[in-house]
């Protein structure tokens, strides 16, 4: 039970040495790469760059206690710290003190909700956000951040939630674009492309293995921050209109609890939602995917305390909300990481760093940071989707464009929330006419098909629906509309069946029209009968009047019922001729 | 196709002479039934009481020109005039202009969705209103109108949108109670109450015929009506306190187009939409109703149009909102009515009162109309389904009792929005942990089976998963768990089987965790494979990648698998052990 709650417990016991010095390895790694992302998401996120760094140490140590993943690598990132600007955009300033106090309670209720499904088990609420939905607006999201950050490639002021928001503010800047800024993120952000596709093919060329040429090509933003900055330390560029980081404070952040104003709170919670569970969803991706290439388990119902823990952490030290991100879990798992004590190690190198280096940024041009963003956020950009989900099916499709659209259009929030909905309406839509057959037997077997397909047996006086969808509310009535339509147009008819075999689940308003359907059927004096229902359906149906009150029989298989109600009729054919 | 917007076009050509005197006489018992029912619907939605009838007028002919129902009486009804004076007594006092242009407006829009639903046949819409939800929310409908009336009983002025408001607003002015109003309100609703328990198993006795007793027992209103009338006219109750009808404008209605201020429409959207899906769901179950009585048939999506142009009409005739009411329809029905001209003669039989009659109904007690509205709206409440519904499923009950319970303390808006939302979540959390069962082959049979409730075979190398359910978003990442976790915890694995005959849509959000699943499997050195996939679902995932990335087979049949997958087994054992 304990061990349930504290994974920690149960990769401790069995810590060597060995295990400890391929954490230790993989950390180190991973510190070079968390230091200049931690800067440019708090940039991204519209807070100071030593928030970054916060964000950075205590919530892996917190994950490292209560996550399950043995590789996954937490911290701010991409998607969550653009949700975060979006959120607290709208309540307060850039820079000021009450804009870092909303970030900070946002992590803050982030990771109670996370904590409060993790109890609950609710990691299931996040199945709301369909793959289309997700992709879709990471899509969008890794669009509208690269918009975001031309303001600090070209040296202007400008900003907003919104692709035209950010597109026009810029426009309207472009005769004040500063020339050193713009020369500096543009050869960083090339240098980065080419860092991503270049590099790692030509270390290898060179006899490197594949693992460290992978590894040092992951660390090209480190040689862009340290020569970015030297160069506009040398050069005084920072005289000549280069935005740099500037003054970050050294130290370790205090602890202290978050603001607890009931009125924040009310306006923050449902971005607070939509980010933990953006948040969730991405993080136990990677997860379960670096778990599956050790055959190793992680369970998402302990992941959402782990996140949890991790966010609040984050609030209590001054960050704003983090989660698992995907480079750099896959960094520390190459890197060699065995358990979440690397990602404990990471949290000290952090650490280390916020005491020793933050007098070193001073000269870091922000234009490096937006060009390390860029390159990362752009191969978040997959349009390629569309096409792919389109071939498959258009109602995926349909709702992956409106989440695109509108998170470029409206923002992230609407985007989501447009998008889970729209997926939500689409599948009921599906599955509001479904797919049903009327069939009669293939000759000389007991098989049933569908009559427009097959050559097969009928008789004017009964006929058999197969419906291949659960009845539930989004279709009951679709069934009602379907089967009074085949009794006005059969006047001989004398008995319906229907065909059960596909039929997972009867819901009350299903249960409502069969029961409607059988009164309505019965004052047009046909009889109604059931036949394959399944055995939990049939459980259910035993609890109500329903099957009293059928006219006709519940048949365990379809053959069972032609067999009688064709015998019946054969007989009749006979008296009557008789 | 003309006839099939016009379905007046179907039954004229027919009509003759018996179906003209069957149809005279059913509207003569209808029009003297909707008499004091539209006055006190009208005053139910806040309005003067002659607007009752204006929206008894032109909208019954809309409906019989282009509505698909033999015998659906449409006017106002109960649940959408409380609906009304909900909408529109957020926006305007009673009593004003702009209360009245409001009302009318919202006849308007909701006729103009009606009409565009129609046309785009979205009547599948409606299928998102649950059983549970509509029977919960005419159950609290019908308890906040009954308490609403308890003021015009009492004689003392107390308004409110939910039945707390109600209550309290009765409960602070108890001392202002008026006597003879009470007296009159007190007997009416007896009286009412009588004769619809016990009048007409009397006039049974009394030897009058079944359906001709019925009759006589549905006009016992307008007993009251005359029978309090004539006493306030006599007694002079009116200076005493009661509060009567007072002068109706006598004349028929003008013709003149609603307003069209788009913040009005604007705000009277949400409530226009409720108001016609609510109103649409009510009557085209009525219409079927009786359609099947008769063998007959309706056109859901004809449906929308006849009722939406009836809206459109009553808001041309200065009405407000209708639609097809359950016992006018039935009298209807039972009197005899043959064709939908029999709406239009009721129209005619309310054109007359209205220039004839509205002098007599200057005495006619508000709390006269009070009383039929509350013995109407009894009939309604069904707190019995709630213990049904608990009964066959406690997610129905829930969305039930939401609905019931939000309705009744929030009002009729966010209730009813509320027990939808509650309804579609429910469902998908329902089928988002879907049952699946591992299956092992029944000895010497070509069956497989539960192995948790049958002895079947089973092999520790293969393991087969059947899941009975369609896969899409809200089940793709459960379905990944489920499969993780039975890879984990059997390391002998080398193939999983899924068993898909359940299975009748895969979306794309199912197709990602497939590639998934058997990318992860692949990494972990297990094959996957696929069996008994349906055709139209097969067809699909042909379109896709993924049946050339699948690391293992498509079986036809779960046999085929076992039959390969364990000869295999066999023969690798075999070589093994030589």
């Amino acid at each position: 039970m304990l061990e349930r709650y504290l994974p920690i417990l149960q990769w401790l016991r069995v810590y060597n040495r060995s295990t400890f010095t391929s954490d230790l390895v993989a950390a180190l790694i991973v510190t070079i790469m968390l230091i200049p992302q931690s800067l440019a998401y708090a940039l991204l996120a519209g807070l100071p760059a030593e928030v970054g760094l916060y964000a950075s140490i205590l919530p892996l140590v917190a994950y490292a206690i209560f996550g399950t993943s043995r590789t996954l690598a937490v911290g701010p990132v991409a998607v969550v710290s653009l949700m975060t600007a979006a959120a607290v955009g709208n309540l307060a300033l850039q820079g000021t003190a009450e804009y870092l106090a909303a970030a900070t309670a946002l992590a803050f209720i982030s990771g109670g909700i996370l904590i409060l499904m993790g109890l609950m088990r609710l990691g299931i609420l996040a199945n709301f956000l369909s793959h289309p939905v997700i992709s879709g607006f990471i899509t969008a999201s890794g669009i509208i951040i690269a918009a975001s950050q031309l303001k600090h490639i070209l040296g202007v002021d400008a900003s907003g939630h919104n692709l035209l928001d950010i597109l026009l503010a810029l426009g309207s800047k472009l005769n004040q674009i500063n020339l050193p800024t713009l020369v500096i993120g543009v050869t960083a952000t090339a240098f980065l492309f080419w860092v991503r596709k270049q590099l790692k093919p030509m270390l290898i060329n060179f006899g490197m293995g594949e693992r460290l040429a992978d590894i040092v090509a992951k660390a090209g933003p480190v040689l862009a921050v340290v020569a970015t900055t030297v160069a506009t330390w040398g050069l005084s560029l920072d005289e000549q209109g280069v935005k740099v980081v500037g003054t970050v404070p050294t130290g370790l952040p205090g602890l202290h609890l978050p603001s607890f104003d009931a009125d924040l709170w009310q306006q923050l919670f449902v971005s607070a939602l939509l980010i933990s569970v953006v948040g969730f969803v991405e993080s136990v991706s990677v997860a379960q995917t670096l778990a599956a290439k050790r055959r190793q388990r992680i369970s998402p119902d302990q992941e959402l305390i782990g996140l949890g823990a991790s966010n609040v952490a984050s609030a209590a030290s001054g960050g704003f909300p983090v989660t698992g991100g995907f480079s750099r879990s896959v960094v520390n798992f190459d890197a060699g990481a065995e358990t979440p004590a690397a990602g404990a190690f990471t949290a000290v190198g952090i650490a280390i760093a916020t005491l020793v280096l933050t007098p070193l940024i001073f000269f870091l041009p922000k234009a490096t940071l937006a060009a390390t963003i860029i390159v990362a956020v752009l191969s978040l950009v997959d349009l390629s989707a569309l096409k792919r989900t389109w071939d498959y099916s258009r109602s995926d499709f349909a709702a992956m464009l409106a989440t695109i659209v509108l998170t470029l259009v409206e923002g992230v929030e609407l985007g989501i929330i447009a998008g889970v909905g729209l997926s939500v309406l689409l599948y009921l839509y599906r599955t509001s006419k479904p797919h049903s057959a009327i069939v009669g037997r293939v000759p000389g077997t007991q098989h049933f098909r569908n009559v427009d397909r097959f050559d097969v047996e009928t008789c004017k006086r009964v006929l058999t629906l197969r419906v291949d969808e659960s009845l539930y509310f989004a279709n009951a009535r679709y069934l009602e509309d379907r089967i009074y339509d085949l009794v006005a147009k059969q006047p001989e008819l004398e008995h319906l069946v229907l065909m059960c075999p596909a039929v997972n689940l009867i819901d009350a308003s299903a249960l409502e029209s069969l029961e409607a359907i059988n009164q309505r059927l019965q004052d047009s004096g046909v009889r109604f009968h059931l036949s394959e229902v399944k055995g939990p359906v049939m459980d259910k149906l035993k609890l109500t009047h329903f099957l009293d009150e059928l006219t006709g029989e519940v048949f365990l298989s379809q053959y069972d019922a032609w067999q009688t109600l064709s015998k019946a009729e054969q007989a009749k054919t006979v008296a009557a001729i008789r």
